[in-house]
């Protein structure tokens, strides 16, 4: 008896006639997570962050918490006491971050950490606490460890709680490039407490706010509207006020986002609305001296492509102009000595191996709804930086 | 007017009254990848190698082309020839690896290469042509790159050609622990040519062996008859030949193991038969000297396990003396000096860590079928060692 020949097990069914045998592997894995905003997350009685790490009282439970050194500074006193009032054995790793440090040697100090606490793989979740650098970094070391540990996000900063703390990308920066090496790794859940914004500095309230425009811009004009209405009254305790009509653009910022996000979680699809201002900030972001923040970088990309967008007729002149009146209006900049024709072709050359071969540049067009081009040559950039430096000298004679 | 309280758009209709907003995402990420086996994998004339890196003879393109020193060595040549004949402007980047250079260094080599040729990020795919250590660092590194880049899989050992290459796991060792980096990454596509196998030492063809019998005991009695019967004749060429008794192996070998893989390629499932053998050699891996390629350590692994089940009634004395004397007569070890009840239970404490909590290891019985246990405890395992000591001295006595 050969066998190999006998009846052959369900396993083997798929087995094709000799000799050239092919398999296909079809699977789909599925994603699952809430965002949730809830004010008040670190008071001892609310139990929302504790059953969200998956504790609760009877049972004490350890924990890696990663937080960055602001985090601990301002908050780690009521971390603590609220991790040990819901009897949560926290480890506390800080680490010492800004976008500068984005690297993997940070990363690997999170995956020193799970290794030295050996963590169970998959009940024992990690809880980052931090800015959107922190919550790349968790997540990213998180995606690695064991090929994926479940973590939970608490974004502190205004950008990390309506942009980058509620996707599923995780990333550091290499070789000059930011978030070169990364992951599409969803985490178990991302709570934003608006309180966390009190402490912000005015800068980095701005700076969130460049994303918000974004939205605005690509996708939502009442979100513009909302944001003509408030600027100017958008200190970081406003922020952090329940109710009031920051917490709507902040819901609605939050909406927007996760509705372009959830459809192509994965970039399936390269043209992304959400990358309005994002073609040629990423370059702008490494070379600005002084350093800039994301967002500010972001707010000069989206300056010029504003000028793209109004010069070929996608916006009307009215709409571009008050556009770049709204980002200088939130404190942000429009121009950068070195946001040059140089740079920009620059950009838009790793923009395009990025969106793989085509430019696939968001621009807005008509307010709140967004183009795709794939057509834009050197000339047309410098013509937009041009229009950029003219609205700027119109807006201040305006104003003298 | 209040421009928050405008119509809804779609995207907002999502958002739950005010104060405590929350939203759901939930997603689905598609896989979907083939597996063949292909002869004659460099002749100019064979389109195959070339189509699946999505180039025709019509238009010139650039390729990354990753192979390890051995490859090069042997099939440098004729590769070279393939891809000039195909129009592949292919950028070589050879590795000195073996698992003791399977870390985060290595990988980055392969992004340094992917950077320095600009790769376009979908179309412009990456070839892994190599054993399993390179297979699984280039799926790691292109796991990462711009959060995923397309990577083909050429495995040219038994080792990967049954195990390491055709799944979508990833990985690198990290802090002296095997894998302790890594990612589900599923490849482009997987070609297994056996005729990479004709210039395998016999060791090496061994070591894949290994695997294959583990299917055998925990999946396939049929395989495990077709193996005892072939057992004797399995020189390089014999794997090599089409359509001989040794390709049908191959075959039922892959087919079971896509069979197990298919259905749990993210691991929800941490109770695996597939990781039959795997519980104990991690830790034998890392400390045998000299050091044990990963299939002789799995086989080490299996012998201890057969003594775990043969002692617990789940294989007959019969099936167990001759599931071990299978393993002996492929060449491979079946006890080592470190294997000994501290490296044991040191071993189960990591597989816990790593099942989250459970022992849940996999042990044959009947023959060809798979159980889990959750309550080794430490004499078991001493018992399970003499139990092997005991098998083997009897089988010398046979032969004597």
């Amino acid at each position: 008896m050969n066998p190999i020949a006998a009846p052959l097990s369900s396993a083997d069914t798929a087995l094709p006639a000799h000799p050239t045998a092919a398999w296909q592997v079809t699977a789909s894995q599925p994603v699952q997570f809430s965002v949730r905003i809830a004010h008040g997350l670190l008071e001892l009685e609310n139990p929302l962050l504790a059953q969200q790490c998956g504790c609760t009282r009877h049972t004490p439970q350890r924990r890696l918490v990663v937080v960055d050194r602001n985090v601990d500074t301002l908050y780690g006193e009521a971390l603590r006491r609220y991790f040990d009032h819901w009897r949560i054995q926290a480890t506390w790793q800080v680490l010492e971050i800004d976008e500068s440090h984005k690297n993997l040697e940070q990363a690997l100090l999170i995956v020193h950490a799970m290794d030295r606490l050996g963590l169970l793989r998959r009940h024992e979740m990690v809880v980052a606490i931090g800015g959107g650098v922190l919550t790349d970094l968790v997540g990213f070391a998180c995606s690695l460890y064991r090929r994926g540990v479940p973590y939970l996000r608490v974004p502190t900063t205004l950008m990390g709680q309506i942009d980058a703390g509620i996707g599923i990308k995780t990333g550091v920066n290499q070789g000059g490039h930011k978030n070169r090496l990364g992951s599409y790794f969803a985490p178990a859940g991302v709570l934003i407490d608006p309180g966390f914004l009190a402490s912000l500095s005015q800068r980095h309230i701005n700076n969130g706010l460049a994303e918000i425009i974004k939205m605005a811009l690509i996708d939502d004009a009442g979100l513009f509207h909302a944001l003509e209405s408030a600027v100017g009254h958008l200190p970081p305790r406003a922020w952090a006020t329940p109710g009031g009509p920051l917490a709507q653009i902040m819901e609605r910022a939050i909406s927007g986002m996760l509705a372009q996000l959830t459809p192509n979680l994965w970039e399936q699809e390269l043209a992304r609305s959400v990358d309005f201002g994002h073609t040629f900030s990423p370059a702008l972001e490494l070379h600005a001296k002084p350093m800039l923040l994301h967002g500010e970088a972001v707010a000069v990309d989206m300056a010029l492509s504003l000028g793209l967008a109004t010069r070929r007729g996608y916006l009307s002149q009215a709409e571009g102009a008050r556009a770049l009146q709204l980002i200088e209006r939130c404190g942000l900049p429009t121009q950068n000595p070195v946001f040059n024709a140089t740079l920009l072709q620059r950009a838009l050359a790793q923009a395009v191996q990025h969106r793989d071969g085509q430019q696939r540049v968001p621009l807005p067009g008509p307010l709140g709804h967004c183009v795709f081009v794939n057509d834009l040559r050197p000339q047309e950039l410098t013509g937009a930086l041009d229009w950029v430096a003219l609205q700027r000298s119109s807006n201040e004679r305006q104003r003298a």
